[in-house]
């Protein structure tokens, strides 16, 4: 099975969660529908609402509430992003302008706010106390993960354990929870749901692993992701602590000063992405997001075959080898 | 029954909230607690809270499920000061350095993040559905009101309506939904719960217009409000538009030049509030406030006299009577 071949397998269904999120975001006040379906409306691949219809199909049993609760999710991943957004004085997501560059920070953080509060509106309608439970643990872990990113901005001496810690929350919990509550609303026992949410989380430690390779290796201008960002942003991913990890006192100093520059030049980005290089931080990533995707894949191992579980399977694999 | 008194009444209950809000912010994320103590202990009235324990005292059954979902609706309340700080660019809040001047934008709208996922958190733990939809509800209705404040910002052509329906989303649906959640944890019949509501809601109006209307009353320093500080963002205010409703062509257009002044010199503000006096602006908003003040204490009418409730009389009181 292709990638393709699983955006066509749900294609109604992800049809249905773009009904739900359209709905949902219609309010009297102009702007927020403005603003929150130039983002939405952004071309996100959806892989968050994927994954909840994919883990409720391969349970067996799929409930109308998967609609509002994969929009829900989508709602909750693209209210980070405006937040982020602010945060990062990002000038283009998804290669488009980046909404605080168009309407002001001040409409991207309350826009981002109506998407949390809406949010929350749908799961207390549509979500049972589980689900619920699920997802503001999830939402506490995210706000968490994102000040614990800030405290690490330039901070040379961050391990793998930090960043691990930061990428579970900006990523990994929430399609945890994607996955987690696709198998609770379809009925699935304790042990089942638990297998489901650690596929989630190794495919979304995987997922932002890649990213975060891919930011010292995409083309420029590859859907709307430009290079060089994260360390732009002062923020030290896994291939650069790898490489901080085996490189000489004197190149870390030259890491040290780059980061220190307010702008960071081209030849910067270079001398860092030669070091990364030196010490294979990239393939050092790429392999530890490979072995996490395999092990989200051995998690749903006891589980009956079904088509849903094979797209499953190659969303797993997706996650790892994508190019952009 | 004075307000010192109201507050000497719920000491405990109040020492009671603090350690609930103290718990729930012990994160192992450093900047979260250093944030958030700093906004939260830094003297806010604490009128949500006490709302919530005077009505579920009124209600004459207190359960410890108080304690926490008052922490709520005062975190929810941070939370929004710490994305309106950093919408406003403000300086100060609450007569200290704000929390945007010391740790950046990025911390105020990710602590802020934070208190929203923490409330969420807390109120699924220890709230009923019917608590949680309240919530829900309210947290949408302030985000939409923050929203159209921002639409609005500038715009000469604001009626009472627009600000009406502005002061709802930011102050009233929060203060009614503390009432409202006093009533219905304490086992309130749906007469009883709308009543308190109504209350809440008339207050909640009454406390922002007077808000507004000390914004061109107050002595500069005086519990940290800084006069003048609507009209420097731009926030057309009751007292003002009913001034330009009365005043002349004119008189509109001097108003229209000094908003679009991007520095509105003290001159500036002179001018403007020497043309709300001409048009009694103070005294028409302290009106308003002082009729809604009342609307609210009617609505609790029908109740069993009790200490509680002249607390809620005297409350309803404060709000329109405080000097700052």
């Amino acid at each position: 099975m292709k990638i393709n071949d699983v955006f066509s397998m749900f294609h109604q269904d992800l049809l249905m969660v773009e009904h739900w999120m359209k709905k949902a975001l219609s309010s009297d006040v102009r702007l927020i529908g403005e603003v929150s379906s130039h983002i939405i409306g952004g071309g996100g691949k959806r892989l968050r609402p994927l994954l909840l219809l994919a883990v409720s199909a391969a349970c067996g049993k799929e409930i109308d509430g998967r609609y509002p609760l994969a929009a829900v999710i989508e709602f909750i991943h693209t209210a980070s992003l405006l937040h982020d957004d602010v945060i990062d004085q990002a000038t283009t997501r998804r290669g488009k302008v980046a909404a605080n560059n168009i309407w002001g920070n001040e409409a991207s953080v309350l826009v981002g706010d109506y998407l949390y509060a809406r949010s929350f509106d749908l799961m207390t309608r549509y979500g049972n106390k589980r689900v619920i439970t699920c997802l503001a643990k999830a939402t506490t872990a995210m706000a968490e993960g994102e000040v614990f990113q800030l405290m690490k901005v330039g901070d040379l001496n961050i391990t793998e354990e930090d960043y691990l810690k930061i990428i579970e929350g900006k990523t990994a919990v929430l399609i945890s929870a994607a996955c987690e509550i696709g198998a609770i609303i379809s009925g699935a026992d304790d042990r089942t749901i638990a297998s489901f949410a650690r596929y989630g989380h190794r495919v979304g430690l995987a997922f932002q692993m890649i990213d975060d390779a891919l930011d010292y290796m995409a083309e420029e201008g590859t859907l709307g992701k430009t290079i060089g960002k994260d360390l732009k942003e002062g923020k030290i991913t896994l291939p650069l602590i790898h490489a901080l990890g085996l490189g000489h006192e004197r190149d870390r100093q030259k890491v040290r000063e780059i980061l220190q520059h307010s702008i960071k030049e081209e030849i910067d980005f270079r001398w860092i992405k030669d070091f990364i290089d030196r010490h294979k931080g990239i393939s050092y990533t790429l392999d530890r997001a490979h072995s996490l995707s395999e092990e989200g894949k051995a998690s749903l191992k006891d589980l009956p075959p079904s088509p849903a579980l094979k797209a499953l399977h190659t969303l797993a694999d997706y996650v790892v080898f994508r190019q952009s």
